[in-house]
């Protein structure tokens, strides 16, 4: 594992790493904000799954999260979207291949040599910065968008790993949006029966009681891709007839950029923060 | 004029507009913070000036401003660093040319033609942001590495206009570093008595102690640039002999990225804010 860069951020520490990711066969890099070292338990970490286009460099220098994160004594890790690299498959479309890797396990060629999102995300990467760092044991997910359907299926299919969970704008029902109709058919192949497992509105139907977490959820009603890729109303009602505990927040007049999560993510962060360091 | 972007950030508008610079001979951009209304007086403004290679959008998404620019009831204008486009004379070092204007007026070719950003931030741009936007009459200004250089020479150059003026790891003494040498060379000619009027320090001991505002710098020890091309100690000794109301500090641990901004910016509005609102 190397070390590429290292700032000192509100007292902590802003890190980007790069190691070679067995899960998906190339080289990856992640950005860790490590706050300022305190007496007592190590930190609780917020993971932070990015969307489209992103790397794991976009929230760290856009969100500003790192100011309540120091105060709070929370670590943040933020992972790159997808396998990179001249050797792993792409698209020219910005929603398929690198930067849109939907965080999944995909099946099909030429993408399942290396598309394992969350495999990596579940069991390599979290082995990896446990072992490298020293963390407690609690942990939350978050994200935006494509990021923002990460955090909630990395949630939906591990209860118990998660706190909390929270998103911005997410894609909540990928099986009959655009976005994930394309990627799904690409990464998954044409049977959608395969894809349900990576749709949170099927998994939370699908949810047993005891496995609910606090949800919250920021949407900007100005979000252009609001109607015809997030629809964030199909999982409230799907939380509201499982009984699930999700806040859903329509915030007027943002949009679906950095400005509207710089402007929400202390909330999100001191919404964490309740189940992570209790 | 036109807009080229509108978000809402932190209850207020962060908006990108696109203008013809007389000035300048050549459309420029230009990103502006209106923080949310209130009643009473209209906002006063703090201008920042950004570094080398910046554009008009680095501080807005990286700084994290608008969060404290708007609880304070502050508008941000953030200009570009020079003129722009493919009729501009450029080079290919990153420290002359296009995003690198250094705040001055050029008067050798190719530049002169263009490169006139003192006059444009002195009178074009304020003119034309006072007859679009309703804003207060008290401005401050602040900025970064080549624009804590610019943030300064306006403040010193224009006693009475600005209530106060800060800087994060300015280039105090182009004269005599290798950044402003090869600029000045290029823009000024080879005569280094035509330098001074661009230089903060022979600027601060040339001035009378009425035009005098209060002044904050801050400096990271782990900047790469500290000891080659900042040396803010230059400055705070001139500011010593002429009784300057200046503070220098040093922040043990900090480079020259915007992770060192981010971390500061609120003290940074808040020292503004004493003056602006007052």
């Amino acid at each position: 594992m190397e070390m590429l860069e290292e700032h000192r951020c509100f007292g902590g520490r802003q890190q980007r790493w790069r190691h070679h990711a067995s899960t998906l066969n190339c080289a990856m890099t992640f950005t860790i904000f490590l706050p300022p070292p305190r007496d007592g338990a190590p930190p609780p970490v917020l993971w932070w799954l990015s969307g489209l286009t992103c790397t794991d460099e976009n929230f760290a220098s856009k969100a500003g999260a790192q100011r309540v994160a120091a105060g709070l004594g929370i670590a943040l890790v933020m992972p790159d979207t997808s396998p990179r690299g001249d050797a792993v498959a792409d698209d020219e479309s910005y929603d398929l291949g690198q930067g849109a890797g939907f965080y999944l396990n995909a099946t099909r060629q030429p993408w399942a040599a290396h598309y394992r999102m969350y495999d990596y995300l579940r069991d390599e990467l979290p082995a990896l910065i446990q072992s490298q760092f020293t963390l407690g044991d609690r942990r939350a997910i978050s994200g935006h968008s494509m990021g923002g359907h990460g955090a909630l299926i990395m949630a939906l299919k591990n209860p118990g790993r998660y706190a909390s969970v929270s998103a911005f704008a997410p894609i909540v029902n990928p099986c009959r949006v655009p976005w994930g109709e394309k990627a799904f058919t690409a990464y998954l192949g044409a049977d959608r029966s395969a894809w349900t497992e990576w749709d949170s509105c099927a998994l939370m139907y699908a949810s047993r009681p005891e496995q609910a977490i606090p949800t919250l959820i920021d949407q900007g009603d100005n979000d252009t891709f609001l109607a015809g890729q997030l629809q964030p109303a199909v999982l409230a009602e799907a939380a509201r007839q499982k009984a699930w505990p999700m806040t859903l927040r329509i915030q007027p007049g943002y949009d679906h950029s950095y400005y509207f999560i710089a402007s929400f993510i202390e909330e999100h962060l001191r919404f964490h923060a309740q189940y992570l360091l209790k």
